[in-house]
């Protein structure tokens, strides 16, 4: 419902600016009795933070410690609030005179200041993709709560510049560059980072996300379906532009006879579906992709105006990424999780 | 967030099944003073019926009659609840002992039964696409009231079996067969649909909604972001698997230099972001796309399982549509508008 | 959240004004399996009928026949949405000139017109006593689920025009005047009540409600404690203007080792709390107390403005009630039993 | 409408246990533009430590320092979300040994443990009072949006240990002993302390809140009526067990000619209704009362059971308040508060 809270029973409200004091949320709603540490936790943010998946990364150097406030007593979750905290340590005061007052093509700079009427330009402020370290911190909450029900939720990078993996091996995508589905697309991915790079300029990828375990009835139709709800999850996550399920636009382009799966009673024989029938999970693995923009902040002069109205002359990149994969890859896993969690509780309800 | 109500300060709440007594719903949350009608719901109703869109419409004959019931007085809404109802006419006694017990593939019955252990297996019941004329009446009712801000939503085909429309007319669309975006394709589409209907299959398509008019500032970051509510709007229409905001699933193959729309004084020079920057509206026009996949009722038999788990053969189609669109249209339309019917009222508290 | 809609996992949804086509709503929620008829609702429905109180009830026929729309299939709830209407049978064209640019007191006709700009102004439009229909319908759905789980919520006058009854015979109080929870109180309120039509004047009163067989374990600290939120579904009923629960106010006035009720291996010795611990039910019987003002239509000439803001002397009585006891009783506990759904489904997501 | 969220615009989330590492929250809603200091919140919360209110206040030390850690920007708030921190610098390890596998009477141990089947008892874990830090401290946001806007609000303690105050001086009352709403009071209730807690026993009271400046117009019929939803605010805090709105439990007892407040063109000419006809607000002042429950920590030997179901005699008192009078007085004008920003913010909707 509102802007910074995520869930109905599984909940996760965030705060925080890029350079602000600090970051940080709440979990609402976990289940008491679920084992939870800030080592857990930790082991996801540190997936998120730079460095973590190739040339594609960073320079910037963000250690991100966070610190358990409430919620867990003797090692468990209590069933009462989870509060969580990122302290900023790199609040060195910057010079921001050149953006203070320019909108940055393919940045909300613009948009937060005709929404708000006044907006922090530092680092992009609220719009700034740092915020998402809170949501892979509750996502952390999520994946604890759904392991000991046997739900797993992975993630891996199936594309990126315009080159598409084939191989989806999701295990072993942790351990590579980009976190990659495929180990032999990666020279192809590192090669195209290396050119972009070089031109000054930034690319953009296809994330996909499984999930495996997820037990038949989750979803609430009409209007809260499963695939809705994960639609919704998926692209609240900036420089995301589109959500396939299962055969996603493919299936736009099948006859009902080759998109419909065949059910036996082994189960399934195809998953167009992606797992979900109706807006309900049908037992069967669920299959999501989200479409990655490239990051807008490139290396080379562009035509934009300030907030009078100007014309101005901007070049913004530097220490930039030149790609949100392969860090937006552990986010997107977390928003899946955050969901799973909150269905799960919502079916309860059923009885 | 519940399973039947859409929106948080502009509200569906919708009930009925496809062979009860009646469907209907309440919109809550309309201002007063917006000039509402029965005549006006029914206009939009109306473009949902069968026999809309030349031949991939069903030949059933659903004459949808709405009744206001509340919250219109003088002829203009009062911000009390708007009650609605549309009475099912059609009940005559069906024989579903073929089905009662038999999973369709495609279709959501194993997954309600998985849900709910029990289903109302009835023409779909709850799952049946006639829940969407209560979506339908509802976004009639935002309409209104958008259109008195100056909001113009409109919603076209733009793919159809596999075929590619080239142009957007959006203006002539509502009297196109197919709504179709450009009155080139028809030809093919319809030449797509015969050929189809003869193997006893079904099609798939893509529809694009706009809308115009709509301020910058609508969004509410960072979960609420308004590409994510408009992807959950469209992913929760049946048979919609996937969604994209502007460049969409191509803007992950640009780079950043081709993907960012520059600014000028006069405006933006393109619009790869779909009128949205950072989860808020820019000012720009919103391009949105919705895949939707074929009819899973095809005039085939197709190997599934009964509520035992046993093995079936099973032929379900005969009087049914082979293509959700163009019925889908209407439904995609009336999603968009409730959407920003919402944000418009959630930007007012900004002040 | 919203203004027409109740609950957050049991959820009622209602629409209709005084003197439109009809009334109706939606119960969202409730579990499948759950034995559901017109008939167990019209019981309800029947109670808050004008003439099953004694000589405080209102000369006005109201037959309000439930229709269920949806939810229901073969005698059982679905889990989908329970859509239901009640016709306003009695739609004769009155003559409200006198009232429709004045404000009667204590009546909400100012503030709704200062609200919304505009107002229904017939029979008090949604702001009537008459919406309460739907309160008792959804009610009875709620009674259906909980019967079930062995909870029992029962109502009965307490107080009368400043008379307080002694015993608590709630069994009883169904088939009493004034639904009376103690059949002595009967002849003092009748007499009370003559004296009070006589003088043109009007009454309030005093309705405990209880709940029974309620487990230990509901209600969702810190904000929505079980007694903030029962205190929320009473006070939000037109004309309560307090609220207590267990000793109330009068716990402010008792020492602490007076007020603790002692625990034992057999129970609580005493239920000074009201059932309600830390905002969460302790197993103990509820006891929740709403206090009725007096009927603001009286039969005497009262001093109040026009829209204009001009003086006018006004006379509203006539055949109205002079008390809302007792038809707010079924509607007080209607309220109740509403809440109490909503807890149950929260506390099953505990696991 | 979940635990720990209060609000549907103006947002408050918290967490924090009473002997957790931290407590804080998240104000999520509050428009942009507002002027916004730790200074401003820690006022507030100063009148919520242990010694504001003479001797019925506890020996404790709680230095509470509030860190603002997003949300404003050059000391204006930036319509994003404002997390807030307050560390628990007192956590010396303590013996529990006493309480930890036993219930206490009154409190919310056992309430606690059957509702999450787990509890930190750490005094009190999430049910103690500390909790209302966090919402002291949001409430102070919402005073300083409020008051921009001309709002006021105040709140006084108006009777102790079954002693009323006569006057109401809300001015002063921040000054005085008790936050007494009459000085003469004073004397009478010092008294009452004292002899009550020489008899190691504790002491209940009444607080009245007031709201000036309330535009008429706020209020959500038909479920989220003003009085209904402050009634909410009010009865969340833990302790209260009655709330009033204007002439309140004495309503009941007037005749309709009594109770009905006549308007003339120079406005009401009294305010039996508390400032809120139809549950919306009139635009006369809103007069508010809870009943607040003696302290369930005596000094005195009481009967109860511990986890197993045994009977167990305690002793809890000792370095505990006796009356949770004057320290919830800041905690209920923090919920009125709190409760009349999202009221407003809901209003501007109606546009």
């Amino acid at each position: 419902m509102s802007a910074n809270t995520f869930g109905s029973l599984f909940r996760l409200t965030t705060f925080g600016e890029s350079h602000g004091p600090a970051l940080g949320g709440v979990v609402d709603g976990c289940p008491p009795g679920v084992a939870l540490s800030e080592a857990v936790i930790q082991t996801e943010l540190d997936r998120r933070r730079p460095g973590q998946g190739g040339p594609a990364a960073t320079a910037r150097k963000e250690p991100d410690r966070v610190r358990l406030l409430s919620g867990v007593f003797e090692g468990r979750t209590t069933g009462t609030a989870i509060g969580f905290l990122i302290e900023n340590t790199d609040q060195r005061s910057h010079d921001y005179a050149a953006i203070m007052d320019v909108f940055r093509p393919g940045h909300a700079d613009m948009s937060y200041q005709a929404k708000f009427g006044v907006r922090d330009y530092r680092g992009g402020g609220r719009a700034s993709a740092r915020e998402t370290v809170s949501r892979v911190a509750g996502g952390a909450v999520a994946q604890e709560f759904l392991s000991g029900l046997g739900v797993v939720v992975q993630a891996a990078t199936v594309e990126l510049g315009g080159v598409a993996a084939q191989g989806r091996d999701f295990a072993g995508a942790l351990d590579r560059p980009f976190f990659a589905a495929d180990a032999a697309a990666v020279d192809a991915w590192e090669a195209r980072v290396r050119e972009t790079k070089a031109a000054g300029d930034t690319l953009g990828g296809v994330v996909e996300i499984r999930a495996g375990g997820v037990p038949a009835g989750l979803g609430e139709p009409v209007f809260d379906k499963l695939d809705a709800r994960l639609a919704y999850a998926l692209m609240g996550v900036g420089a995301v532009k589109a959500v396939e399920i299962g055969a996603g636009l493919e299936a736009a382009r099948l006859t009902g006879s080759a998109n419909n799966d065949p059910m036996t009673p082994e189960g399934f024989l195809s998953n167009n579906a992606g797992g979900i029938l109706g807006g309900i999970s049908s037992g069967q693995e669920l299959i999501l992709r989200a479409a990655v923009k490239p990051i807008p902040s490139i290396a080379r002069p562009q035509q934009t105006v300030d907030r009078q109205g100007r014309p101005v002359e901007i070049t913004v990149g530097g220490r930039h990424d030149i790609c949100a994969i392969p860090r937006i890859v552990p986010v997107l896993k977390a928003m899946v999780l955050l969901s799973l969690a909150d269905f799960v509780l919502l079916q309860r309800r059923v009885g």
